[in-house]
């Protein structure tokens, strides 16, 4: 139990705007704006505190794509905090640089791989962004809590030295399918609070948890309850799902982030829980 | 994250056999022997390892009435595990006589009160029980983390000098309305872990967090999903209700207490899940 009454309520990201999904690809190339302002919006109301926006896989221009849905959102949602997430060190300056976010940007992600750390940290320190890390390096994705807690505290330590302050730095330790792997979740959940002994903050990418299990909707809203209870600082996931909805609502008035379950009461006049 | 892959799985004791539901109140009035035989087959085949009966709200003969319930359960059910529950040393001791529970018997419940101590435990010695014992004592209930503690403390240390294994003792720290008092299910939460390291067990009667709240199948969900991370060893509650059964099945499976999810998968096939 390592949240207490009046932490900060978990930080959602909004992750519905990425070009891996179909109807996104398929709005993008076809410079869709009704299909983005919804989708943007639609996550705002339901609770996101900031806007994911990958094109990364769209067959034309990834810059000029960016620029596109970054234009969509920020001539709409004036004020819109956005994460601007790609693999590709020119796809998020680009980002950065057109970037309009009220509340200091995320860039989505490092990883402790040398080249990605080279080519993004400065950009972080540039901007004056949050940064997202993976538990990630050239030899893979690390099982357990401790490999998990070791490349952390490497990631810490580079990110430290360039300057970053690890306030600002959210590490994601990578949870693993529990189909294949039954102690990941446990391993994932201790993870949290030793990353944050570390001084750094915990997000999570939930969704790969329960990669191959049916009704992944009520394992992933258990399995963010836990996460929520243990410390997570943040989660990158779609907030309209009502699994997931319902869980976050309920944890909030669980956990004291919800005056006297007052947004609970509204989700639940509004249709919005399970 | 105190539970770890490989621990027990919670324990979950049906708690729908009770006098103060008004069908249960009716069928033990009428005798009806089909309508009890359902209610205890139904909630073992939906996970229960112990049965709760209580029959202390009957306005007939508790005494008659436990007797008439417990040969019920044990002629159609053989080797039920029960829970015996009365605030009624008396009806206590005729259920334990009666008790052919196939592992030791629960009795539900003692306090810090001296007068239901000093009559109740007696019988946990005498006829070898589990029991539970409710954060409660003369002045009342308490709010924070801490003064659970204290009271636990005083209940294991009156225990163990009567000569009771305090490993078999279960602490039901008393969860309080979040709708009401917006810090008590993290005071609860926290809680936990302070009574086991005292080295006794710690229990949860679940309901009485939504108190107030609508869809408290959710908020009592979430809740449990928390607690169960959080290391609790068992919880009295309704298995055949949905929410309840879904929050446990997710989090057996993520806390690996659910070898490669497939009693999860099982539960799914039949329907058992929202």
């Amino acid at each position: 139990m390592r949240r207490k009454p009046g932490d900060d309520r978990m930080l959602v990201i909004g992750e519905r705007i990425n070009s891996t999904r179909t109807k996104i690809r398929e709005a993008i190339k076809a410079r869709d704006t009704g299909h983005i302002i919804r989708e943007a919006g639609g996550q705002i109301a339901a609770g996101a505190s900031y806007i994911d926006v990958n094109c990364a896989v769209t067959t034309g221009d990834e810059l000029q794509d960016m620029d596109w849905v970054l234009s969509v959102i920020q001539s709409n949602i004036p004020g819109a905090n956005i994460c601007i997430d790609s693999p590709n060190h020119r796809a998020l300056e680009k980002g950065l640089r057109l970037c309009k976010s009220k509340e200091r940007p995320f860039i989505n992600s490092i990883t402790a791989e040398r080249a990605r750390m080279k080519n993004i940290l400065p950009l972080a320190l540039e901007y004056d962004t949050k940064l997202v890390a993976l538990t990630m390096d050239e030899s893979g994705m690390p099982a357990t809590a401790s490999e998990r807690l070791a490349i952390a505290s490497r990631i810490c330590d580079s990110v430290k030295k360039a300057g970053f302050d690890i306030g600002n730095l959210y590490i994601d330790a990578l949870i693993r399918p529990i189909s294949t792997e039954p102690e990941q979740a446990v391993e994932y959940l201790r993870s949290i609070k030793m990353i944050k002994d570390l001084g750094a903050r915990t997000i999570c990418g939930l969704s790969n948890v329960s990669f191959g299990l049916p009704d992944r909707g009520l394992i992933n809203s258990i399995f963010l309850a836990m996460a929520v209870s243990e410390g997570l600082d943040a989660a990158i996931i779609d907030p309209t799902e009502k699994h997931v909805a319902s869980s976050l609502s309920a944890a909030d008035a669980l956990l004291g982030s919800d005056e006297y379950c007052a947004k609970y009461i509204k989700a639940f006049r509004e249709g919005r829980l399970i």
